[in-house]
């Protein structure tokens, strides 16, 4: 049976965090089937009496609504925790690894701004095929995956500080984030996994055909280097932010 | 800007078709990422008033309700139609493609049985990690890419009918089920569009190392013979059942 001990290692964590890079790629290669369809973010598109907000807006907070058992697994966090209750799902025995100070970390206001602002304008066409629904539900699934990733930070750093507590240890109490953000960063690492990134982006969006010397030369569905992108400009380093928050709660 | 002549066409068609199969191929390593999870489908597992169902039940109706503009794209169809009210989404001039009759063919009732019932158990691991509600949301994805793809065949008969009517009219005229069968049977396509999806399935699942020689000894997150087994024994057959279904009507 998986106990806190055996299912969260290094390995584990290290072999989650690239399974969810697929997970990644494959949302943006679906996301980038849509255009922009700005009809999606527009606040005067719905008209839906008791609703103020945009489509999107709209589609999160009621999906996240009608999923809540989501959110009792550690793992996941919601965009919109103001609207969820969590009374009417039935308990299940996810394996307590974290700090409980965990709980109180969410940064999925800096991502929901950083998607809509900064990512979307970098890979989605521009244009509108009234596809608004699907787009939400597009932007949803991909924001979901990259939330999860980010704040994979948690368990990332339990493992972390569980290995060697003593380095740790005297930069929490002396409160010092630039030396745990030090310790925590790995240069080649994040150049790796920066690369696979861009590899699985290549391999996943080509236009795959049955005479495999065509693969390489058949259009891409989607520009590789936004994946990168988005890995070294956002995800490694809002998922240290979360390694850091994490680590200054560890020790409450 | 797209009319109807030139937004769907034998080409536009069959890009769509292969696209989609990318879709579906996400979708089926996604949804093997988690366990068979029974609670998902047990009918005494949700205790919400007012609801009577699985929790799959409960995340399909209520997702096609939120996105309920979805279904204003005559490529889209709901798995749960008696639910759905379309009075509030604001309208989009859709291409007019189809024959009016399209709209009473919807077979997601079978779709629904087959994934359950067939599919799901051939690649899905047994066993429960509590994820159910992201275990509908996988199921909810792509249950709707295989919908999608199946009722295309719509698009796929109308854009056949108009090269050909001589070819069609008889047939239709003589309700000639068996006959138009035939006609639109291709086995040497149906034979590429399998191994095209067992080569997509296969380069999708693969572990991806930087070092690319390593990629083919990755193991694999999916099976891929289940991709093409979907398309082989149920993509394939039930699109061509809708396909004749359309034609039926189309001289009404």
């Amino acid at each position: 049976m998986a106990t806190a001990e055996n299912e969260y290692t290094l390995d584990t964590v290290r072999e989650t965090l690239v399974r969810q890079e697929d997970t990644i790629v494959f949302g943006l290669i679906e996301r980038s089937k849509f255009p922009f369809n700005s009809q999606t973010y527009d606040q005067n598109y719905l008209q839906i009496p008791g609703f103020c907000g945009s489509l999107v807006e709209f589609v999160f907070t009621n999906t996240e609504i009608v999923q809540a058992g989501r959110y009792k697994n550690p793992e996941e966090n919601p965009f919109f925790p103001e609207n969820l209750s969590l009374s009417l799902v039935p308990s299940y025995p996810f394996t307590k690894f974290l700090h409980p100070g965990a709980a109180s970390i969410n940064i999925n206001k800096s991502l929901w701004k950083m998607y809509f602002h900064d990512l979307l304008p970098l890979f989605v066409a521009s244009g509108d095929d009234g596809n608004y629904a699907q787009t939400a539900a597009s932007d949803l699934s991909l924001l979901q995956a990259i939330s999860k990733r980010v704040h994979y930070g948690k368990f990332v750093a339990e493992v972390k500080f569980r290995e060697s507590p003593q380095d740790y240890e005297p930069l929490i109490r002396s409160k010092d984030k630039e030396g745990l953000m030090k310790l925590l960063t790995f240069k080649s690492v994040e150049e790796m996994v920066k690369k696979r990134v861009e590899k699985k982006a290549t391999l996943f969006g080509q236009d795959i055909s049955l005479n495999s010397s065509d693969d390489s030369k058949g259009k891409q569905k989607f520009d590789p280097s936004v994946a990168s992108k988005l890995y070294e400009k956002w995800v490694i380093p809002l998922t240290k932010e979360v390694q850091v928050e994490y680590l200054l709660r560890r020790l409450d």
